[in-house]
């Protein structure tokens, strides 16, 4: 099922957001407004705020709070996106220049800070102090995550649960602020809060694997940037670790980490990575998360975006980009 | 007066903030905790913090929401020093290596997006949505000016209203935060928040000014950081922009932005900018905005805080560093 149609019970709203995100880049300094649009413009596929919208659906929807929130989901995502493409140094995001290509790294630096900055805005403006401190709350644990990987960038001694703990601290825990915001902001009873909390919780997780694995299976076109980008930058992902589990003695992974000679090991390690049994094992961990997200969802109010939850559980692994 | 003199009124409670920053550092990862110990340990003035307090000394004194405010102040400080630091390539500050220098850039943008995010979290422990607002705005008003500078760097064709506006942006806004903070904290009328907005506005710019100065009057041990750094990054000051006021026709500054040699203008500019009038001219303009912030600071409650808001201001213009 196409996300269009996922997203259904949330369509006209979610083009609000899609309004409110536009917006953003209206401010006075025509420097500042050009470096927002070009941002704004590169929408990805907008999970997050769908994530806020239908997780608010079963209760007391109430969009004035909701839709600012969605939108802070969104601009924290893109934020932390500006960042990791500066630090990485990634020429393209989404098949276009990245905004450090094209502005240079002191602009993409300043732009996600502002960019924090008016997640934040937005977020405060729901009046809501517990999703305004977990709000904060996340984007130190993504801050964290990030830190985690870059310090553990080139080292191949690392274990599978230091690998779903990095994917918890910098992709689930946004996840988790978008589904857990819905339901505060809609007045869920706590236990509906736990569901929707772990819902974002094993989704997360599940996207991140299915990414780290697009990594390796995607075409550079399917992707917007190169494969084997992560290899590139020295982390180690899922599909790395079972390749170094079976080819325990000598592989191009850890020749790569060893001798960072790029081009020929990562062009090797695709090869080898892309043997269907790898792929399968991988999906396998993924679909495994997503059966986790969904496991409670039936205690929640049954409803069109019960089942928009579950069929995007779904998308999460079929996904191709 | 020394400031440990000016800080007496609430000196004992400041010394409570140093905690509550040494405890910012005590997490579960090692690698993380280094980061953090090494950025918090070269501690500066600790005037924002001091600002926070004294300014909520005037009526409802209260350290549960005081304290976590002027922590925030000092943590959203040294995150974007930390950013500037990252951007400007700079290797030392307060006399050592910056954190860019010895952990690199990534692990510098990362580790000030988690101190943006800890000063987030702890400003939300005030539970007060004002000063949430007004802290989510400041840091998009500090990425904005910072933006400016870095879209104004190596032009000539800069006025004096945009050097304030930019320093109002970049440094009053976080003295604002400071004192309105602690005037909204402490239940103060509005017309006493307005008074200490005003102060901050004024001391902040005032500030920026004489820092402007001193990097060029300084020496490299009393700045601990080169000499005439503001110039090497392409920053118009004041002092530089009464230099090209006073030698229109060719200048060091002007050559300087046009070709970028480095070393030999800046060494003909620092030497020009020396000079006593100009430097006078620039110190007449921070004593202004001095005795503007004082001003109205008469219709506060008559108290030691007061007192120590106006010695503060000529601290401000007296300080060496």
């Amino acid at each position: 099922m196409p996300l269009s149609n996922i997203y259904k019970p949330v369509k006209e709203d979610l083009a609000k957001v899609g309004n409110e995100l536009r917006l953003v880049s209206k401010v006075d300094f025509s420097w500042l407004s050009e470096l927002l649009d070009y941002s704004l413009s590169s929408s990805g596929k907008g999970i997050r705020p769908a994530l806020t919208l239908l997780s608010g659906k079963f209760y007391h929807y109430n969009l004035n709070t909701l839709s600012p929130m969605a939108t802070a989901t969104e601009l924290l995502h893109m934020a932390t996106l500006i960042h990791d493409d500066a630090i990485d140094k990634s020429s393209t995001r989404r098949g276009k220049p990245t905004l450090y290509k094209v502005w240079g790294e002191d602009k993409a630096v300043l732009l996600g800070d502002y960019l924090f900055a008016k997640a934040g805005e937005l977020t405060a403006t729901t009046g809501n102090l517990r999703v305004i401190k977990l709000f904060a709350q996340t984007l130190r644990t993504i801050s964290t995550g990030e830190l985690a990987q870059a310090f553990s960038a080139f080292n191949v001694e690392q274990t599978y649960e230091q690998y779903i703990q990095r994917n918890s601290y910098k992709t689930a825990a946004l996840f988790i602020l978008a589904t857990e915001s819905g339901g505060v902001l809609s007045k869920a009873p706590e236990k509906s809060i736990k569901i929707l909390n772990e819902y974002g919780y094993n989704l997360g997780i599940a996207f991140q694997i299915v990414d780290d694995i697009l990594d390796f299976t995607g075409s550079e076109e399917e992707l917007g940037k190169p494969t084997g980008s992560d290899l590139a930058q020295g982390t180690l992902t899922l599909p790395a670790m079972l390749l170094l589990q079976r080819y325990p003695e000598d592989n191009p992974v850890q020749r790569l980490f060893q001798h960072r000679d790029k081009q020929e090991n990562i062009k090797l390690a695709i090869e080898l990575i892309r043997n269907p049994s790898i792929i399968e094992e991988c999906y396998r961990i993924a679909s495994d998360y997503c059966a986790k997200a969904c496991r409670n969802l039936e205690l929640l109010p049954d409803d069109a975006s019960r089942r928009a939850l579950m069929e995007l559980a779904n998308y999460v692994v079929k996904r191709k980009r």
